[in-house]
């Protein structure tokens, strides 16, 4: 048993949560990672309505725990996803890409601990000071949406800066990850691209076929896929995927891409192929290598780094 | 006392090697590294004499052990550089940015050991089929010229690959990172922004001060500065430098800056000022914040990081 933050109060048996992966982690990952002793969360698009997150939240909630993910950019055309979310009684509350001060005190006054992705110092300190319960420090390696700063840097500097427990994001696939960011001081680690090949999340099987190909390098950080969707991402927010053909034509062209109706149309025409559609990983895809079910992953995870971390600790200091 | 084959078979105090900065870390930075503990290396740039490495080298050797970090690239074309160096017998002579396989032989035939920095798991194959005798997974967080893969993927992947010892390279500047990345299973770190800020490196006042000022977001990978010095850098490795006006100004218009004699002209004429002029330093510089003798932050690293690890080993297994 690792001893966490998240073991000791949140009753979590690995210090491990799902990210909350929009179009990927549904209720059914959010289910088998919680039902493997994480903590499983339903990621919520800016264009979700809000019976996907009556639906997803009752399918998670045979997992036992779970939690939900917002954008806080999302929340100011669409407060309703806030009070849906709220509604859904989630055991965590995630709030990121954007200010969460405003929204912090209504999900405590229903009675749920909120978590902030952050990708600065200073970002940490508006979350500090918004009063949130757990501080996810996500590095640029991440998947999807994410911020410039590596998980290793960025991990140091959050945990030099706040007092309420931090957790990792970013390029961690492997029990060494785990017990690197364990070492650090994190009471544990958000997953997301290690659960992308599992039957239970919402990718189909040519995307996990791709996700399985990627080596660490074949990813790409780009406005691309939110330019041509046409959704108000935060600039200081690129998401990273599978490089594909699609990115590579328009990286760095986005005004351009834009103002082309016949790209959009391509896109939109093209989703299904991969070499148009965007599949959200981030650089630990290079680590993932077979279709695993999320249970095994997680418990395999948590299992192995508490065994490595004991092991490597006797190696370190001159005991074996 | 940590125990790694960095303090068990090179005879380090602390698994710590002081990066190869070129034009940062000369004879002086190298010996006030290596007689705290660590392994003190002195960068060669492409544009070195072969005086220089001499002259360096006899600086450095004061220290105790010393190390030489050479370009694979420059040696197309200056040969000289690797006979300078082997003639001037390191303990270490790292060989990166380029395959080093055809220079391997010549090192190991003058007894010389040899690291190369890696930015890909196909690279760290490369490397070790190469007979290398250290890998250094330099992550894309790192100072200077660099890859795209974070330090914490990177770690995990290159690990996972070879059987020679691994360390790690960028973003460690903390006890906590140290711990993080030994946890992991490096066998130490590559440490170079951390460094910076010590009066032994090559750095004038104004030049640390914009370091002492920088935060984590404050860095721009680029290939500016090499465009407009008209070096041969590969396409793969740009640089990681503090972000200042002129790389704002140039970035993406790389092509545009060198056919523009005028930017160029304004580039040299405007190095000693920092608005235009680099600095070469990683994201963690954010965690930079005071001038210290390089001596004395290898050793608070080295002692912090064994008593962090002790300590938070004993809190994840439940025993505090």
């Amino acid at each position: 048993m690792i001893h966490t933050p998240l073991t000791r109060d949140w009753g979590l048996r690995y210090p491990i949560i799902g990210a909350p992966m929009a179009g990927a982690a549904d209720g059914r990952l959010a289910a088998a990672v919680s039902s493997a002793g994480g903590l499983g969360m339903i990621g919520i698009g800016s264009q979700a309505s809000n019976g996907f997150i009556h639906e997803q939240a009752a399918v998670a909630r045979q997992g036992g725990k779970f939690g939900l993910g917002l954008m806080v950019w999302a929340l100011a055309d669409r407060p309703e996803l806030l009070e849906a979310a709220v509604a859904a009684r989630p055991n965590l509350l995630s709030l990121s890409f954007g200010d969460p001060t405003p929204y912090v005190p209504v999900c405590h006054a229903a009675g749920i601990p909120v978590a902030v992705q952050v990708h600065s110092q200073a970002e940490a300190r508006q979350a500090e000071r918004a009063g949130v319960d757990l501080i996810v420090a996500q590095g640029t390696e991440a998947g999807g949406h994410t911020g410039a700063v590596a998980t290793l840097p960025l991990l140091q500097v959050v945990l030099d800066t706040v007092s309420v427990p931090v957790v990792a994001a970013g390029g961690i696939a492997t029990p060494q990850g785990l017990a690197a960011v364990l070492a650090a001081g994190a009471a544990g680690a958000w997953i997301g691209t290690a659960l992308l090949a599992s039957p239970e999340a919402a990718h189909n099987a040519t995307a996990q076929a791709r996700l399985l190909a990627a080596d660490e390098t074949e990813t790409l950080l780009t406005h691309v896929f939110d330019c041509v969707q046409g959704l108000a991402w935060p600039e200081e927010y690129p998401g990273r995927a599978l490089r594909n053909d699609f990115a590579a034509r328009w990286h760095g062209q986005e005004e351009t891409l834009m103002r082309s109706e016949q790209a959009i149309e391509e896109f939109h025409q093209g989703r299904g192929d991969y070499s148009v559609g965007f599949i959200y990983a981030g650089q630990s895809v290079g680590l993932v290598r077979q279709v695993r079910p999320a249970a095994d992953v997680i418990s395999t995870l948590g299992e192995a780094a508490e065994q490595w971390l004991s092991r490597r600790l006797t190696i370190l200091s001159g005991q074996d």
